[in-house]
């Protein structure tokens, strides 16, 4: 065994498992009180097989523990000393903080230790640094962040989600592919309809990227191209993948946290003033809630990394390693790898 | 008097009034009944200087002038008998539209008969005749639609809202000099504090579109630039004018647009099951109601054109009349001329 892995009460190897997940304990706003919650939650909910590796400040992680009776087995423990800080620049992380979570959790994943990496950390430390450790797969010029948005029928993925600006349309039509193998095997969609996003309904509207783009797409036989979606429909739930270049999407993304967030705070102002449980809004808010949706992934690299949101809860964490878990064992990135040579290959 | 106006019951010419308005009377899903309402009641509100042409169907809008008691001296008739439909190239509707109420309800505007003018009807059409009829101002490459949007402090006025994609700094540049005048003339804002809407907030980041527009608006003295805004802080309300292409104003416009309807109605189905009247969700909605901001102008161009949905109700089209009121009495127009000019001395 390459690293040594601490299980909560002595040192243990990783069993040989079906589904190991490394999850960095550093990273949310609450470390590691959301990342312990929530993969004892995981472990406790999902598949019997599924391993998780804590990676952290053992000293902290280990202080968390005390407060549960019994920590489960399969959960251990991989100490990383470095921490990574929002003023580290994300391509700088891995030469600076080797010993940080996000660097050693990506490590174990590279090495075949580990299936898969969950991060709440900062986004584009997780990016930079899976980007060096997985490396992209074969065929793919940029690998994009993905996004889970609720609609009115069923989530529906858009990306790329802002890790490209400045998009050709080549990338946009590879966004496609791997959003539609990433909607086929952990969304659970049978042949995802995929859309571009655009101004208007029409082939050839929108701008230059979005016009050449349509024209590629129609000519892609392994995606389901159900052509172009104005911003009024992806909430309507009419695709399961929406492609777009990352400066809108990244807009997007924020604009809609924002509003939903708007939105409640208005009606909670609402309902502050009949006191407490004359309206159920559980459900009002579920939906919006980015937790139930499980972390954005980073499609296109040579493995599964799931970056979440900074505040996430412990339920977010549990539903990222769902996530996880599911890419894993659908082997989302033998799919992926296949669909993009396939596709350079008939170019 | 080089075009006919009839009052309710007989023909007589527009009065040397201070602000003389041309509404399109076709231009709503109900025309010309929301228009005759909004009108009737944007008289009986608004300054008893303000004069309002109804340009459609004489027949259709003398058979709505019967619903009600009296009908206001200040509102007049224009007949137009052509009727633009949404097969219509927007562009096509100026030649082989000539007699339609967007045609000469502009014209009116055109030949100095009216002061501003108001539409429902097809966007595209109102954008098109308002540029042949009103040209661009000097100094203008491309006029832009905003877009008023709700924030938790005030409304902002986001531009473009759609009428161009694939736009260079100077364009956005521009747009951030047309609505920092529209801001202070139409919205009463002293000193528009004008953003530009990017995906990080440091000067530099974002697109190549971006960090090339954030350099000149630096150096725009007219213009109190405020720096980047990211996707969640347009919501926040810290700026009062937000800059974009018009692709991402477009989608980010048409996503609220279909997200607030969509949380309202995941709230309409909670608040059903309790019954009416439990919950005063008024507020809530209003926050929320374009209605309640009076249109889309069209800035840059030689006049005053506002552009409203077409589902406005009596009251949308009412604070559209008010709106056009307010551009009219300030001025805008000359002050948008002055400012553009200024800037293109200074370079």
């Amino acid at each position: 065994m390459a690293i040594g892995l601490r299980g909560p009460d002595c040192e243990v190897g990783i069993a040989d498992v079906a589904v190991r997940i490394a999850l960095d304990a550093m990273g949310t706003d609450r470390a590691p009180q959301s990342e312990v919650a929530g993969a004892i939650k995981a472990l406790a909910e999902l598949d019997a097989d599924i391993e998780i590796v804590l990676v952290g400040d053992e000293t902290l992680i280990r202080a968390e523990f005390e407060k549960y009776d019994r920590i489960p087995q399969r959960l251990r423990v991989l100490h990383a000393p470095d921490r990574v800080v929002a003023s580290d620049p994300p391509a700088s992380v891995i030469r600076r903080k080797p010993k940080s979570s996000i660097v050693m959790g990506l490590r174990l994943h590279q090495s075949g230790e580990v299936d898969a990496f969950v991060s709440a950390g900062s986004t584009g430390a997780v990016m930079a640094t899976s980007l060096f450790t997985l490396r992209r797969l074969p065929g793919v010029d940029r690998p994009a962040v993905g996004t889970i948005l609720p609609t009115s029928q069923d989530v529906c993925l858009l990306l790329d989600a802002g890790a490209n600006v400045d998009c050709k349309p080549r990338h946009l039509v590879q966004f496609a592919q791997l959003g539609s193998v990433y909607a086929h095997d952990t969304m659970g969609r049978e042949s995802p309809r995929v859309a571009l996003l655009n101004i208007g309904m029409e082939p050839g509207k929108g701008d230059e990227l979005t016009a050449e783009t349509y024209r590629l797409l129609e000519r892609q036989d392994s995606i389901n191209f159900v052509g172009n979606v104005e911003g009024r429909h992806i909430i309507e739930g009419v695709c399961d993948v929406v492609v777009c270049d990352g400066f809108v999407g990244n807009v997007l993304l924020k604009f809609y946290e924002s509003v939903s967030a708007f939105i409640i705070g208005l009606l909670k102002e609402q309902v502050g003033r009949l006191g407490d449980g004359v309206l159920d809004l559980e459900n009002v808010f579920r939906v919006l809630d980015y937790a139930e949706y499980g972390g954005a992934p980073l499609l296109g690299v040579g493995g599964v990394s799931i970056i979440c949101h900074g505040e996430s809860t412990p339920k977010a964490i549990r539903n990222a390693l769902a996530v996880a878990g599911r890419a894993v064992r659908s082997d989302m990135v033998k799919h992926a790898a296949e669909d993009i040579s396939a596709a350079e290959e008939s170019q």
